[in-house]
């Protein structure tokens, strides 16, 4: 198989990494392959935050859910949707430019994805160990100050990044459901017409020999139906809310 | 360079393409990818639209802002947030998930774009073009009727691709902007503080020896100030609407 193709079945999260620092020149290079990622109207539309402090980490570390190992990533990069550059940039010409909304917080967040996912390509390239942290949409009054986001900036995805452990390497990588759940042609045809016995079967990738209802009823009490899924929510609201106002 | 890390850097967007089709061998390598991409909790919490019925293709290239070539893609991708999903296999399991929210919806999006642009590298690895179309967010009544999206579910990227041509090959891959301008240390530094001399140094690398004042007056005009901009706003609103109702 084409190396690069294989590099992305190879992939998997890494959350523990070895005392190795990453290089100077390896984050200079994951970056650059962040900016190089196709970009809306080449606008790159996000700002990267590159946090170093220790402090900040750790406060990080339990800002997004209490998960002690973000502290001790040796990279942690936030890519935050950024509808002010731009803005600034038209005020900077004299222009009086309308609020940014919803679809430009929709595109920017686009932008941000996908330049970090490239990042997630490139650390894999160099050997190096990736996680995202989801939980950095939480607690927006403090992130927000934290990172002294202003309106219309807000983090769109976080990732750690650093050399993994053995175990980080020896940890199988959980299966995918089978493309056919997945993929549709043409016309999206509702998980409302699949029955119990459908959802079992798509499951039991993960379910493995445990009974379906079981396993997922333990899923929504440990994620969907967490205090952390709720906190998203909130937050979520409250990250869009500038976009929505007229 | 690495080969991974020097694919980054040659891929750039591909609008045009040969007469020659994608495999069938190739698209499904390519759908394999986007599966194998980081996935919020292995939930993989989008499905992609397989668009290969050429008079929806012909209405996609009418709705995402009269862009023709979309119509003459050999592969056309929706990748869809998709909240419904998971809400149905709680139900099938006899469970009473709450409604999704908005964090619910950037997760799902984030899922979505990080899987996408995993197709994107790998489209590259096959020698293929690819481009996002971001005009998928836009007439939401009409594309949501076509797709048949249900509630819960809003198309996040768009991508086409196929075999480039020469010219399109010939084409130089646009500049990004200076990594300074785009990466901050620890906190967000806001562009307020940045002056008009400032921008003009940030944006030459696409003004080139134009003017900063007109070149930006012609990009605010052409593109944020557009119809499609005002349109693709209006339709977000549209798109996001279920997962802010109580």
């Amino acid at each position: 198989m084409n190396e690069i193709i294989q590099s992305l079945f190879d992939r998997k999260s890494v959350r523990v990494f070895t005392g190795e620092p990453v290089t100077a020149e390896e984050k200079e290079l994951l970056l650059e392959c962040a900016f190089q990622a196709p970009t809306a109207g080449c606008q790159q539309l996000y700002t990267i935050l590159d946090v170093t402090d220790e402090d900040e980490k750790a406060e990080l570390a339990e800002l997004c859910d209490h998960q002690g190992f973000i502290a001790k990533a040796p990279v942690v990069l936030i890519f935050c949707a950024d509808c002010r550059k731009w803005l600034e940039a038209y005020k900077a010409a004299d222009l009086a430019p309308r609020s940014p909304g919803p679809g430009d917080a929709l595109l920017a967040m686009a932008d941000a994805v996908i330049a970090a996912q490239n990042v997630v390509v490139a650390a894999q390239a160099l050997g190096l160990g990736s996680c995202y942290i989801g939980d950095i949409l939480e607690n927006e009054e403090r992130v927000r100050q934290l990172l002294a986001l202003p309106e219309y900036v807000f983090p769109a995805a976080m990732l750690m990044i650093g050399r993994p452990t053995q175990q980080q390497k020896a940890r199988p990588k959980p299966e995918r459901f089978p493309g056919k759940y997945t993929v549709r042609q043409n016309r999206f045809a509702g998980w409302e017409h699949m029955e119990r016995k459908d959802f079992q079967d798509m499951f039991s990738c993960h379910t493995g020999p445990k009974n379906f209802g079981d396993w997922i009823r333990a899923f929504c009490q440990r994620k969907y139906h967490s205090d952390f899924s709720r906190e998203m929510n909130r937050s979520a609201q409250r990250w869009l809310a500038a976009f929505f106002t007229k």
